[in-house]
């Protein structure tokens, strides 16, 4: 039971499953510096803005690369070389910006909580009142380790009350997620093309507030990572400083276009819940434990708990599934052993309930009957 | 006379025209963790080292975006934070590694000739000789500013006499002219997936000895452009630490049997060198005066001097030529008023004869006469 173009359905946190329209506009190439691309560009940059309600306080500013990259680029850009960053960890995602950190140089606080439990807004209240080297916070959207949703909305408040610059990691969430940028204030939100905006991998970018992008002229520790300069680029001519991966622009352009068509945020927010709710009664109905509670679940990524009972062996539960043509994810938190299931890319509920069915299948193949704690 | 696809010819050093199979590899999703793709990265690394001989002394380690983002990233990785690097410049890329250590807080020298002459080698033997704290040299095999060919065999010759460490940016050569890491000493080249390799871009890779990446933990700046934690990270599952552009590996992969079915760097060498000796001879017909004399002449891309005659307005032939579906590039000497055609991508002396016709055409349109040098 494989895609339209004969792949395994992607249940992952991306790269996705996307249209066959989107891939069908690689089928061309562009020159880079001509009018027809440098149109394209505007455009993207424009309608990515658009989605997080920032058209007329921000721009957005596309970088080459991976979200880590963007994330990257924008911690680097946006903090001053004595600026210190205060991080909301709850997984490997806000870890992964304090392992940036130590390689930027910049002051970095973790202020974390277990990988189940949301940020919490009343220690970074304390934090910010306590610690004035804090010029920035930085706060996960939906955290892909665990799938849980953050408070970002209590989190700006607090950071808007303490006067301090918020970035927004909103990787797996923008374009699934409302996020208002007239009503949730921050200074960056970043988040990457292979998402929820069913594009294809390859290109990161950071919607910033204008009026603070203007102020960060030599931040930057990276030539290529440099956003200001970037920035700078795009406004003088329209161009990409370095090559853009111009089929992947190509492709976001398209996917734009169909994100647009299924009613934007809300429409791609609420076939997503859909697939979501849909995944989490099959499997716990097969006896499945889902991480956490469904407050705190976002639809894009399902944590699942590793049943214990021996049979279940998750590289072969892995590779069973996949050969019935769904790829599932493996886990990433520290606190239990798990596994994860992504409802977002181009699959609705007809497809999560056949890949329901594959597991249903492979569950039985492998003879796993006991869905409780590892015993240990 | 547009491309099979329906787009104009990207007469340029890149993006280029790439074939339809090549974009049509990119018509299906892969996930980036499973066994497919990482099957597909190390066919794809494993071909890139034997294209430089280097396969059984060098490991290739891919990084996403363009050729700038792995420069940077090699001088990070490869220099110690107490490193000097001299830079042979004779243009814009040798310029852009200057700026990369200015980022990087890396000491530099560079060590330039004009525009028009290659690296000097007698000068880099006296530099070496008279400045001990020079650990590594950067040499470009190809400077596309002008498209002059160096002599990156003198000066690896040069930098081994000296044990000094060499790093080739090869970006605009890598797959068209010859580099045999078994008789030209290099720690790393460099290079990129859209240039003569006829991929679309999104990837750069570095070609790295691997008795020298092994001491290189902890130099880089930047996470993301860790070249050191990216091939630990390959070597240790075969995986890219962060989301790779799939389709765009994917691409590369396909372009890669199609560069051998060509014949390797041979064929495809030939066919470019064909494709410029058309170019310039159409050009000179009409003409056109190229800057380099043809033995300085890499047949990649060549740059013509702007007419002197006012009715020759750029941006005019530019569009005119682009409506007849050819797209040039402007120039970027510092030394004179120039453009520039490149002669490399899916192409043929077919379609050179079939751009010269269109700017024999666009010529006859403006009334341009007169091709000396602008009075002034």
């Amino acid at each position: 039971m494989l895609s339209e173009t004969g792949d395994p359905w992607l249940l992952t946190p991306g790269p996705l499953t996307t249209s066959l329209s989107v891939k069908q506009a690689m089928l061309h190439d562009w020159g880079s510096r001509d009018r027809a691309f440098i149109e394209m560009t505007a455009r993207v940059r424009e309608k990515l803005a658009g989605l997080v309600e920032a058209g007329d306080t921000h721009v957005c500013v596309p970088i080459q690369g991976s979200g880590t990259f963007v994330v990257e680029a924008t911690i680097a850009t946006l903090l001053p070389r004595d600026g210190k960053l205060l991080v909301l960890v709850n997984g490997a995602y806000g870890q992964r910006m304090v392992a940036i950190c130590r390689y930027l140089g910049r002051a970095c606080l973790a202020l974390e909580t277990t990988e189940d439990t949301p940020n919490d807004i009343a220690a970074l209240d304390r934090a910010l009142a306590g610690d004035k080297a804090i010029t920035h916070v930085a706060a996960i959207h939906c955290e892909t380790t665990s799938g849980i949703l953050n408070p970002v909305s209590e989190a700006a408040a607090c950071v808007k009350r303490h006067g301090r610059s918020l970035i927004i990691d909103a990787m797996s969430a923008l374009g699934a997620l409302p996020l208002d940028g007239g009503r949730v204030p921050f200074d960056a939100v970043v988040a990457s093309s292979n998402k929820c905006l069913e594009g294809v991998p390859g290109i990161g970018f950071a919607i910033i507030r204008k009026s603070v992008i203007e102020g960060c002229k030599g931040n930057s520790h990276s030539l290529s990572l440099d956003l200001y300069e970037q920035w700078r680029g795009l406004e003088g001519n329209g161009q990409w400083r370095f090559t853009p991966p111009t089929h992947v622009l190509a492709a976001l352009d398209q996917a734009i276009q169909e994100h647009e068509a299924e009613g934007g945020v809300a429409g791609r927010g609420a076939r997503y819940a859909a697939n979501c709710r849909a995944l989490i009664a099959g499997m716990r109905e097969m006896g499945f434990r889902p991480l956490l509670s469904d407050n705190l679940q976002a639809p894009i990524i399902v944590t699942f708990h590793m049943p214990g009972d021996p049979a279940f062996d998750f590289e072969k539960f892995y590779r069973l599934v996949g050969e019935k043509g769904f790829l599932l994810y493996p886990g990433k938190l520290t606190v239990a052993p798990s596994f994860r299931i992504g409802c977002i890319g181009r699959v609705g509920v007809p497809e999560i309930e056949r890949a329901l069915q594959a597991i249903r299948d492979t569950v039985r193949e492998l003879g796993v009957t006991a869905f409780g704690p590892t015993r240990s």
